[in-house]
């Protein structure tokens, strides 16, 4: 049986990863003339009036579409999750200076490696070999750290925590969501600190959204870098220098999307349920395709999959690019292949995988 | 006498700045298919193939317009200048713990302010009230310190130093040239560090261009954030984690525009000059604008001004405004007026803001 040649191109990057077409569309109709400034958005300066709007636009949608409290304040940061790796132990409030990392998979231990330089870091195991969530309650375990930080979707591992689940009501939860934000609702009050990346899930890279409850901010070390202080950030409009204002700007038009087509986060639980449980479902009943995550556990968002042997993923990949599936190479530390299915990937992206994937295994089962 | 209408609009904002038209209509072109990938280049992972070949032709074009030698090399960083402004001390090397800032007006006295969290600093003005550059050898001053450090273009005072003229044989020197890389020839082998944000001379904000000698790297003090860090970044492509992918595309558009429409950076001095001769004369002629800067020192890409008194001054921003002219008010803490004529503006621009400023002192010189 011959493979499906795609007529369409899906795009399954797990970061930078595709905009929704229309975000690009409007993009394309601003460029030369934002705003009726006769300049490109990123050609006009970040304290003008026009931009200065924007930066309202994209903070009062962004917290309407997460639901964030008065008891919290959303910055935009420089540098990426991996700079805000290093702004948590630098901006957290200290009593101990003692943090509890739990680790589920490749970010939540680059996280931890890195704030090792600010803070005493333990680290504790949330899951086990298989990327099986195995503990939840750390109660016990947090009575002398400032704060608990753990990442809800590991990109590269496949592994989601749902519903918030993890318990430690001694400290703050700190909590990584660069891939999974705005994928579904979250409860803000009940963090600390919740900070995403927006190259995944919500526009192009170049801005870190950091939400913060307001009474962590104020406690900086002494020795914390302008760019990556929360407490500066909330009182410059997240504007101490000049910020990537091209990335800012897709957020804005991905926020307004959003809410257009969506309107809340749980209108997009259900659809991105929709999607990865048509994924999923497949891969279990295919005798080909393997994922050991939890059902309940699985990533609706970042897919990892195997084909029954190393040589098949490679074929996988080269065939699946030719037919117009692009990205879908997993990532290097754990080989394999991934499908991240964001918000801006529809069902007939997740439907186009599930068509090729079955054409696949029709070809190579056997052999 | 009316003030002349213009049928086009000149964008002279400081920073973000104007892109090359011709930037614009190929980032235009681009968008949703860049480079045959059916993708935005900002939808594409920074890891693949295509990207890659953009960040080492990007490399290789700057290097050729800088003219770097082999002995330094060019990173690309999070955060702005105000992000090195930090990285600087953090991945200097250390024999004294102590540097020396010369400050000559906003931005190198912010650079001091930032760098006093992580060693100790020694201040010196450069510049005297008038903004007047006063002092060059600091030979004396330089004999227990590890870096003397300066500012070769203040955007927000207008002044610039030429020619290299700051002399300190003892120690490294390490300069921003934020607002006037690749406006002319530095040689740049009489550098430790070289270092300019790229939202004003060369593209959209969010990449910091470091040109770093080689044997000043592997001595980063080891509370360093990854993302400041300029030994990770030399061993990893400036890509430990996601760049600001778009922003990095149109600073390759641009170097390859450099490159095609001027082809060095002697060719980009003598236009440079001619536009900010153009304005300086007219200026100094006027008897009815300001610019206390002495005329080896004025800068020619942010040229500072002012009308004989601060309501004429505002007058001027709403006229010039009206009339096309964008973002002529000086920065907030000088007050006044600018323009800031970076490599994308051209001669036109400039004589469209000196036609205009002949119009507006013809109708307001007597009141």
């Amino acid at each position: 049986m011959p493979v499906i040649a795609m007529t369409k191109t899906y795009n399954f990057s797990a970061g930078p990863s595709a905009l929704f077409p229309a975000v690009v569309d409007q993009i394309k109709n601003d460029l030369g003339n934002w705003n009726g400034t006769q300049s490109s958005v990123m050609e006009v300066s970040h304290r003008g009036a026009d931009f200065m709007q924007l930066y309202h636009d994209m903070v009062a949608e962004f917290t309407k579409l997460m639901q964030v409290p008065d008891t919290h304040q959303v910055l935009l940061m420089h540098g990426g999750a991996r700079g805000t790796f290093a702004g948590i132990p630098l901006n957290h409030p200290r009593k101990f200076n003692k943090a509890l990392y739990l680790t589920s998979g490749h970010w939540s231990r680059t996280a931890a490696k890195e704030a090792q330089k600010f803070i005493e870091v333990v680290s504790a195991e949330l899951t086990d070999k298989q990327g099986r969530i195995t503990k939840l309650d750390w109660t016990a375990e947090t009575k002398d750290v400032d704060y608990l930080h753990y990442c809800m979707n590991e990109t590269v591992d496949g592994v989601e925590i749902f519903d918030e689940l993890v318990v430690a009501p001694g400290c703050e939860l700190v909590v990584d969501m660069s891939s999974n934000i705005l994928s579904r609702p979250v409860d803000v009050s009940k963090f600390g600190v919740i900070y995403a990346g927006a190259q995944k899930n919500i526009g192009a890279s170049g801005v870190t959204f950091v939400i913060v409850k307001k009474s962590l901010l104020n406690q900086a070390q002494p020795n914390t870098a302008d760019i990556l202080n929360w407490t500066i950030a909330s009182t410059n409009d997240s504007m101490i220098n000049t910020p990537c204002t091209f990335a800012w700007y897709t957020c804005e038009l991905t926020f307004k999307h959003l809410l257009k087509e969506f309107g809340s986060t749980e209108a997009l639980a259900a659809y991105n349920k929709e999607k990865a449980d048509l994924v999923y479902n497949y891969i279990d009943e295919s005798n080909f395709y393997l994922n050991e995550i939890l059902p309940g556990q699985r990533s609706r968002m970042n897919v990892v999959f195997k084909c029954p042997t190393p040589e098949l993923d490679a074929l996988f990949v080269s065939e699946s690019n030719a037919a117009g599936l692009k990205a879908l190479k997993g990532h290097k530390v754990v080989g394999g292949l991934r499908a991240s299915i964001y918000n801006a990937n529809g069902l007939d992206a997740a439907q186009a995988l599930v068509d090729f994937m079955k054409s696949f295994a029709a070809k190579y089962a056997t052999k």
